[in-house]
């Protein structure tokens, strides 16, 4: 890794200290218009949602928050190394130099590319190794590069959010990695499942970072200027109006009408991924409240319909429920994201706002919005084949026999890879919970 | 809220496309001139303290961590949608098209009005259902959104960080609602009241958010450039001063010198909102310390002393201390307000500095100091007015026996609006704790 | 201390109402211009590192959380009210007027400052009172403006995030005074020793916000422009590495090759300590990783070696092995930037970014870049210095039996400056791991 950093990587131009020169040339009167200051707090707060948002949101399992907190904290590392140089192959190659160079943007880009990951992460959470996770990140990360190489740069597909090239992608790779490792044997490690008290308050704390920085998720790479501006207002309606419908459908899925946590930590951010695509266009503040509406009806009914199903009849074990909260909402972001791009005019955009927006320019100054919108479609169903046909195969090189994966009855289970002080305060805790069931 | 948000709300123009000619015409150079770059850092600090910051201030309850962090997201999702509606209503409707236009600055706004009303609901904790705090927030968004129209507008008074619009109207109000809502038989649930070991700590991160980000609070809508940069520097001094004096009279507060958690995680907090109204002006650094030295004993001593007095005289049952916390210091923060205005000059503040500081132009460009501390004073006074009467009638509204409220008995516990996992484990823990007490 | 702000401190012209004319007269066209929007959000992230940071990362210990949380947040309010003062009447005390002008950036020095004195308490956690650790600040503070007055300002070192002036300082420091502290019997307190599985959790709250922003700590007063931006690229980059060779070497020192929380939460992080002199620096990409790479390795071995080597020979019990986490990468830190500044070249750096990048203007316009590493290693020589001598003097001022320090028995429990409310609770718990070791 070093080694390739060291053939490939430099700095850009505003991270490099000929800035001073570069600064000179382009007319650039202050230091303030270095792209650091238009991205580095969205930068953070992504930072803050892959970390933390991610981590702390894998760790309602009873035993197995070391796990969901410390794996995730490996493997987002490992995968944004990886990332930096595979996106930077694909997007950013310099011809003239053959080197790559980064700037406060690739290192979102990096971090974004590591969420598909760990959506993925979050559908085999407990029932693999370490080294698998590892082998999955390696792939992951080098199947979304070129994803998104197609998507982004070939189809020319408008998707700053990731619905489609995040949200779509990293689900159903999970998805299917889960189903190609389904393991019929693992009620035995029922006894773990399920979270404890304190355990569900954790998980709150990377719901609300989550929840909180999706409009700076959505609005990282967006436009400087008004598109930013836009994404944040967008993203910021749809998820307060996903959780008033969430709310709602929990406690009405009920018969005493009782809330259930697992729903306020999860489908409550689906309205977040449903914006990813459409979040920087004209979609108007009642278009974003109507998404997020439908997403929380959606997302919260998966949790109480379609994962059951999924499990029984298809043989894929979600442990997070990544389908109601990634998948779906992915899918729905990429279709909203098709409509609201074909439905664009110059009277709601402005001349120069439509070019701005979509990017007509170059190669496609002469494309129309209803051709935008074929293929923004085109874009979704690209996600989703390389999601599941690259699942297929990354799930058969990992159910090889050689990754140490843990037995059936020790899934969920700290002990397994983390030193664990204390078992017999927790032997008596489990056995109290075991004497409920 | 669909449709309302359909007829009236729409994008203002530094978050519409139409930017790129809005730039042209007014001179603007550069993207990194739209309001959205002086204010989102500040937004997003915001929205951490709104909802993981009050959040999670309220688990300290052993067993209403669910419902704290819960009805918390619930209603401040509610809230903020609600929020932009009335108060584009009252501050921000363009009288030709009969639109409302928002940007970053609305969502701040709409923030801040929401945390008048989780204010509130600390003073209720536990004591009341979901249904009750949808209607408490309902009216309690309307009643701030004329409140702040009145404190802002027709008395042009200045209050940057809220001590009288959110401080004293939503201590107030909580604590009126409180009153009227008064359980003769709480004591039947006070096996549940108090605190756990992990849940104070799961407090700290609410108390340590608002304590950091109270700066951004403070400076979040204050003029651009010296105004926030002012803000921040007097709300951070006020707050460090207050720590220091708050653990002092915990201390002494004790035969045995021991601290208690309560205050910390509290009365800490008090500065900041004692200096939501001077922040921005020129109170000097020692001034803000001064504040906060005062702050910091009075809000101790309220939790020692008055908020005992509060419950057995007044039949005030406040969960949270919202009295110390926010009401009284919310008035502390708008005498202090009216003494600064009263007492500014044009030696301090430089002639241009006067006229930007306190808003001196159209209607009220011949308003001197003095005249502006009046009016910031009478702002104080209808913000108690707005807080105790409104109070008071949503009371009456919440008593009427309709809302699904808890009994007397299973007041502060979470299983009766939550599905709780583990119920043998914790009744293991009370019975425990029952014979300590 | 309100009085000593009263005479010394006033806003700088950038915080001041004068800032219309400032602006004016310094042809400044926008507010956006203003310091604090180069500066204000990368202070909010050190803002938390200082707080939730640090303050989290010592709960660990299964009964001092509340040590840990609130005697952080009490010393650092108190110090940086402190370093303000200190830092001012070393740094910029107008000779003219003899006032200190404060704006954001010595806020955010004064938050470094006191980063300095919070790792001294990783050494001493769970051993001293709080007001022993107030006079530990008191005296730390002092010495660190000092210190950095020589490093800084008489040698013209670099040292923007601080390897130098904060950790390896901060280290010594605090491992001196545990020497001099030295407790025989300490073994007395052993079942308070350790952690339990939720207080691991919370820890990682610590150790995640800290490295998240780490790239924040280390830019955050670095030159606007590029050397924020290349700061923050560097120190990314290297954390990411850091982690994965933390995660290699701690599983490989464990025969049954399970991995250890302790250097998760800790040695992921020395790759920031260790960058904080480089960072600015154009050390590249790759030199970036190199560095991460060896200080896992290193700070990981510490845990497992050099720290019970320590404790047995040298009589230093340092609670949170600090020696690993900051003197031994603080001092890695100190040579990278020694040998890097050595080795700067115009043809990398360019002619007028290399006077910019080592401020090589007015009495030090003359000096090479040999000169440079010379003086940056002089520079990390009186730190160690300030940090042992410093320590032994105030270890000997603490060591006086005056200031109620717990007995051996007593230490890493709260109940000893704290009310706690569930004692019977806790000795079950504590009566279950006694049974256990």
């Amino acid at each position: 890794m070093i080694i390739l950093f060291g053939v490939f990587i430099r700095y850009d131009e505003e991270s490099d200290t000929h800035w001073v020169e570069t600064k000179a040339h382009d007319n650039i009167t202050s230091d303030i218009e270095n792209d650091f200051y238009f991205r580095y707090p969205s930068f953070q707060d992504v930072h803050v949602m892959i970390f933390v948002g991610f981590g702390f949101l894998m760790t309602f399992l009873k035993r197995y928050s070391f796990g969901a907190v410390g794996f995730n904290f490996l493997i987002a590392s490992f995968g944004l190394q990886w990332a930096l140089l595979m996106q930077g192959w694909f997007h950013s190659l310099d011809p003239q130099t053959g080197k790559i160079f980064i700037g406060v943007e690739s290192l979102i880009n990096a971090d974004f590319c590591v969420a598909g990951c760990l959506i993925a992460y979050g559908a085999v959470l407990g029932k693999v190794s370490p080294v698998q996770l590892l082998v999955m990140t390696l792939f992951g990360v080098t199947l979304f590069a070129v994803e998104e190489y197609i998507i982004l740069n070939l189809l020319h597909a408008r998707d700053a959010g990731g619905s489609m090239v995040i949200h779509t992608f990293g689900g159903y790779y999970g998805l299917t990695i889960s189903w190609v490792l389904y393991r019929p044997n693992l009620h035995q490690s029922k006894r773990m499942q399920g979270s404890v008290y304190h355990s569900d308050i954790f998980a709150m704390i990377g719901t609300l970072f989550l929840w909180m920085f999706w409009p700076s998720f959505n609005s990282a790479i967006t436009d400087h200027g008004d598109g930013q501006h836009r994404a944040v207002i967008n993203t910021y309606l749809c998820l307060a109006s996903t959780v008033l419908t969430t709310v709602a459908i929990s406690s009405l899925s009920q018969k005493t009408g009782k809330l259930d946590m697992v729903h306020i930590q999860n489908s409550t951010l689906a309205g977040g991924v449903a914006l990813g695509t459409a979040a920087e266009f004209m979609i108007s503040p009642y278009g974003a409240l109507i998404v997020g509406f439908f997403c929380g009806i959606i997302s919260t009914m998966g949790y109480i319909f379609i994962s059951p199903f999924l499990e029984k009849t298809l043989k894929i074990q979600d442990t997070c429920g990544i389908h109601n909260l990634h998948a779906m909402p992915g899918v729905i972001g990429g279709i909203v994201g098709a409509i609201t791009a074909a439905a664009a005019s110059e009277s709601v955009y402005g001349k120069q706002g439509l070019i701005n927006t979509f990017d007509f320019t170059g190669d496609f100054k002469d494309r129309t919005v209803l051709t935008q919108g074929g293929y923004q479609a085109a874009g979704m169903c690209v996600s989703i084949v390389f999601g599941v046909v690259g699942g297929a195969i990354v799930g058969s090189i990992l159910k090889l026999p050689i990754w140490g994966d843990p037995a059936d009855e020790n899934c969920f289970d700290d002990e397994v890879y983390w030193e664990v002080n204390n078992p017999i305060f927790f032997q008596t805790i489990m056995f109290s919970v075991d004497c409920n069931d």
